[in-house]
């Protein structure tokens, strides 16, 4: 026991449930020992004043992925994860984005090989499924699942990505099959059309109107139906990027009747508005996503939802689009708000953001942020208890946080490639100070201490919403009830 | 005053709010008064005894119509009428319904033409909408509303009728615009192909599996999305044969909110299961409906529903179809649930059931089995105060009801052409004893006293929940607010 | 039939659910015949221009009352009933207030004979029931019932009214097993209490200060816990005042799972709002009632429940106090929040408000106007079809009202006895132009053509709420379930 | 770091959130260390196959209490304590309990004193509530919540114990003030006694009518009250032993408004129903306690609750009543349902029952199994981080579980003083193996290891839900809003 390659010492430990002082030991990139006073490692690190929390872990966040609209990210697997790492992350969870007549499989081994060549923390990767093809259902997705690729998303918007609600059946069926955890882009891609079109015809193009155009009840109406889908085959579902009241109580509602529905939501749904839009020329191009920020209910309605348990994780949903015809604005001044590619940065400022608005604020606790920015994301995408966790057996995944370091937001300080963030000019109090990845200072005193190619593959198990076995007697198991029809993922 | 056409006395006069004893004074087929006592007429029918009421009235019926499957009802418009006018019927609004790449104009006037030719009671016919073309949108619907047909129906489910979500925008738009009430079959159309589809693969093919498909969700799911694309546009609208709990509460919870949501329910609902479906062969065929009937505990929301005030229409959706090959059974005893023409008879037993089945067990007043057979229907689709009611200038459109006779359901006392009846052998208190319609006894003594042709098209005004106002202050105006856009229902 | 000893020609008749021109023929007080023309009679009124409505019910007015602080309403039957009539109203509901030691059947008979010496136009009261001693409850209580004093209100709140919950379970039964209809004046009283405690101690003394203590979560609770109540008795219940949106939401819940739970609602709490208080001195104290009026969202809540059906009663709640010594300020400018009488004056211009503020400004239809005004009050409390409508039977109880008439609302021309008005300057578009009383002009061209005395004592049915079977499937039933136990309401 | 007290090695250690194979350390009683391997300790205790957890917290259970009926508990601070840790127990947090016109001080110093002389385990106490004097509120309760008693239970029944609603916010004040947890029994008593008065008059005595009277609208009801009467001073609450769906809803919708109002249920709940009670003669006063179980509907929401977060903790509400003349049953076989003492001993079954019924079948997870029976107990009232989780610093509480035992629940086997138990009978799945307070055996082997009076009081620190800083914009803090008013705690 005498020799840690390193201790943390001295440091108040939060986890999820937990908050003590006391020295973590670490052998071989893992979490050997956590104690009140560990004898001295071969590196001992003082985290004395500061909070010693599990890394952050983004599960949400497009990495070297080309839009639906055809644009490439700005940045790759290494300004991302080093972008992260800076922000108190180390792991990311971006996505494999199918395109139609893509292989699934081929896109998951290119991303891999990709990441594995670049990225300085540990990844996973979900995949995007556009293209619902017999290969892709039948062999590509179900081998992708087994081999620990156990989420995947799907979109109810954006032409060439969208599914049906039979494409969206037939994916949730082969999730329930292979305990796998679907997450949804849940938006009502006919009124958003329907709605940009009528705008269009009047000459209302300002990046304005894209908030606009995804009206409110766009995103409530997808939810109940995503809701109501997965209830069909009683599989559970994860609803991304909440950023409506409506949303909220239908994953609430849902959660009454025992129906295994989760939620995330973003910082700019908690920090922007649709006002921000609303700014000369295409300035407001910087702040469109879609869902679109909304209004101050909206975020004060979303605030209770992460407080109450409503909302399980909190991502990024870092887009990263440079401020020019490469990204948002493929045609310059003249860019109508259909043109504007949908996202913004964040993956850097995310917990920041979550700390110094929602800790330092009293809307959450601690404890809750360490859920919301970590452990929830490795229980709900099936890296727990190896990721997200301050345990024995876990990772040495660890940030070293100053709760009273005040800083203003600038994006020359952050380490994306995208050129301009979104809170620019904004005082953040709660910033990271060293942040380890198995055990290794990645970025300690603000420079980064890691290559290309240093992290690795995270091979995930079934997500905690899969593992948990249902309460009996919830609804929506007609199917199983069809004497001799035999379960209903059976081919 | 002293020269009636026709007096009705002595009778118990019943309206959606009145109940009183007295005579009515009949003049040119129009209500010239009703008293106390009032001097004979050239004719005088002696009700004592027996309840005055306005004319059914049922908005939801399929006669001469080519259904989606291709099936042709059974019923003309002459049996058609003759069945209603025994049921104690004095207008029908079956469905003028255009198929895909038919002209919406054409299919309307020859219904007319057929209608007026045939009918020995009034009617109007309300429009289906399957193909939204420019010449539909923007020419034929427009101009029939303008002529007096201010109703249509949409689909979201059947393959060759359905709408996507943009299109029943572009339709509620027109709706909006127009002051037109759009009627919705609200099922989500792709659950009920996915479902069917796996039942299929695993031989599952009985009618039974007719039920199972069309699951309760799907139902619920398209209730509420019906809803939510309505609001956005602030149209009124109304949900057709409501099944499942849940789109009663979606209708109920929407009104909370002020939006002009309503509902309809029929027959079946009220008193069949899908348990009835459950018989040898291809028997159940008799009882497949779309929806199709539900458990006890959907029956009993239906009741509450009803009573309540969150359904306001009590209509048979009468569809005709034999049992046979020209009807129900296009492959006869190899018929497989999807094969089935979907739809029952109900007509002629439409306002006897819930009379029997409502009124005698206390589970609605007198007063709103008017209403839900006759006033409610006049005034949703814009023929109040001409139909629908006892009172001056109002059409003599008036059954006498017997509420104490009893007899035992049996087809071969039906005048329809269908040849069978899903309430055979069901014993009924409470039938029509004379029916008059515009002041002529129609029906009297079991005897038809009137010659095809003799029914007059009834041109329609708005429908009372496009002419009420709204309440200021309701959701989902936010197109109104864009500065600068003028009225979304522009051009 | 040649000899109506009146006609009123030519109007635009509304009932609650008609509206047709047309003649009305009046014989010994009573309608004798409706009619699109008749002859005429030996007297004819020419309403041309005009509608003919239902002479107004105000079945919630405070008249010839003690308060339960001792105050004695300025209004006699007499002056009341006069500015009643003024006011289009044929027929007013107050109540016989039996406070704590006196005998009911004292009470009612002293009340009765008060108003049929005093009153102008027909009446009728509620009980108030305050001491359910055994002679209250087992005697005079079921007797008065069966005499045709068909409803009575409790209170949850006031020191010498209020009822604990035991005692309202008591009442209840008894309504339920007599037929009558409670009506519960619903806000907690200990909530109130502790509150206005607090800003008493606080020096908290202004008339803005009783609209703090009566919070809307006093109102919003008590509510729920009178439909719990009611509930477990299956009996059916009238929620009166309702001004608070969470009051509103009990109610519409209720009925969802069918339970006879009804709302009124009255002028201040769609008109006024808790800022009309705030005024120099003690001013603000001619606002002060109980429930206090509120915010501008629970007006729009409370316009959206009586134009969807949630509340079917709009009463004035007409509580005559003077702005002096005798009423509404006990200790003149010395007083404090606490000792303002509760109450605001508004038999005379119910009306003319809802009129002008809810048909014009389209929130509600002319069929709804006479339904919250007249029919549904004859309805709630048993006079129906007697009173409350136009048919053959009812009696000639009718308002002639010029909808385009515009007037400055102003005491000096009201005709109660109270000396001010909470909508004093308020201009107002609708009044009533002719009131008959069973045939008599009572107010005509202004001026007042009735004796004291000539208004009847109407004796009431089974209120409509206890007359409408209920469906079967409701709640609450367990007592009857107890075999061996007999109906819970047996002696 | 070579020298633990005890080691307790190769253990699944579970957690409320983490899960993983490893030793724990102990020195002086308390966690040093958690790690992969440890260094041999002077003791060592191999957990190898079994589940290492925090021993379990029971927060609501009746030890050496007067009933308000006047029956003394059977089990005393000894048997008691003995019986939790039998159970796998090793804290136990029962009620100080004022009855009326004792001094709050005396209670709670006697009882206090009492526990330290017997228990085996660690304990604190809750106080009851039942005689809010100027003294108990203005000095004795706030002095007792500083010194660490920071939860107090108030009964809204019970004849000799409940308080009203001012009472109630009399007390929520100064939990408010002080920062103290209020637990609400919340029954609706004069619901209660006047169904039970109708019961008895009709000889309907037996033990099940005692379920009959407490009707579900009386849980409902006062839930609902007591939530609303919370969120006029925005103090956080907890409800205990919620049994009816109605109930766990109302939390469940304070919840979705941000309010931080909590729940509890207990076996009986989950495992009885209101069948049992209904037994011959009074066998079926083994059942009896209030709430009362409830039905098989009722059972699976409560699950549902539980699993999905509505409710948090999972308690016995132990009530240790014998079965005859000292207890349950003061009369013998001549008592009625009204006199049967109130409870159900559980204390030992509550842990295995939870884990046989919740765990094994899949209704919850190891993670929510620590978290309902210990770590919540330890959140909600102030006990965390020093009791409920294993981590550095916290006692070592632990509770090492064989989940594979199976074992025949038999009274005989258990070792409190109630001479029954209501689960005789049921094989469970899961019991406790050995159980650490404070680093010492005291059950080990079946065999009690510890001698009366060595357990310690545990003074508490705030309630988790106190110290949670509320999310901005909840409702209810109107009082807040009062200018010049001050705080609304203030005297």
């Amino acid at each position: 026991m005498s020799a840690f390659d390193l201790t943390i010492r001295h440091g108040r430990i939060i986890t999820a449930t937990d908050d003590f002082q006391g020295d973590i030991g670490i052998v071989d990139g893992r979490i050997a020992a956590v104690a009140e006073r560990l004898s001295p490692g071969r590196r001992d690190y003082d985290a004395a004043g500061r909070l010693v929390m599990p890394g952050g872990i983004d599960s949400h966040c497009h990495v070297e992925q080309l839009s639906s609209m055809g644009v490439l990210c700005a940045d790759d697997w290494y300004s991302a994860s080093v972008s992260a790492a800076y922000g108190g992350n180390t792991c990311i969870v971006p996505f494999a984005a199918q395109h139609r007549g893509q292989s699934l499989r081929e896109v998951a081994e290119q991303y891999r090989a990709s990441a594995a060549a670049k990225s300085v923390i540990d990844f996973s990767y979900h995949l995007i499924v556009s293209d619902p093809t017999p290969q892709t259902l039948e062999t590509d997705l179900p081998s992708l699942i087994r081999e620990g690729i156990t989420s995947f998303k799907v979109f109810m918007t954006y032409e060439r990505l969208k599914l049906d609600d039979a494409q969206l059946l037939e994916v949730f069926a082969i999730a329930a099959r292979e305990g796998a955890l679907p997450m949804v882009h849940a938006e009502n891609n006919d009124v958003i059309t329907w709605v940009a079109r009528h705008l269009l015809r009047h000459g209302l193009t300002a990046p304005k109107y894209h908030a606009t155009s995804h009206a409110p009840v766009a995103e409530t109406e997808a939810t109940n139906r995503a809701i109501q889908l997965a209830s069909l085959l009683d599989v559970p579902v994860m609803i991304v990027h909440v950023s409506t009241q409506g949303a909220a109580q239908a994953i609430h509602a849902a959660r009454t009747l025992g129906a295994p529905v989760h939620g995330e939501t973003c910082p700019h749904y908690l920090l922007l508005t649709a006002d921000d839009l609303d700014l000369p020329g295409v300035e407001g191009a910087k702040f469109c996503c879609s869902p679109p920020p909304r209004d101050p209910a909206s975020q004060a309605a979303l605030w209770r939802a992460l407080a109450g348990g409503t909302l399980q994780l909190f991502s990024s949903d870092h887009a990263p689009y440079r401020f020019d015809e490469t990204g948002k604005l493929p045609s310059g001044e003249a860019t109508t708000f259909k043109q504007i590619a949908n996202g913004l940065p964040g993956l850097e400022v995310r917990m920041p953001l979550l700390f110094s608005e929602g800790v330092r604020k009293g809307r959450i606790t601690l404890n809750q942020f360490v859920a919301l920015t970590s452990t929830n994301h490795a229980l709900m995408y099936g890296m727990h208890p190896r990721k997200g966790t301050i345990a024995p057996g876990a990772d040495a995944d660890i940030v070293v946080w100053d709760p009273a370091r005040e800083r203003r937001i600038t994006w020359a300080d952050l380490h994306d490639a995208v050129g301009y963030t979104p809170y620019e000019g904004m005082t953040i109090t709660g910033w990271p100070d060293v942040v380890f990845s198995r055990g290794e200072a990645v970025v300690e005193a603000g420079t980064l201490q890691a290559a290309a190619g240093r992290g690795r593959f995270v091979s995930r198990g079934q997500p905690a919403p899969v593992r948990s076995a249902r309460v009996p007697g919830t609804e929506a198991r007609f199917m199983r009830s069809l004497s001799g029809a035999g379960p209903f993922t059976a081919r």
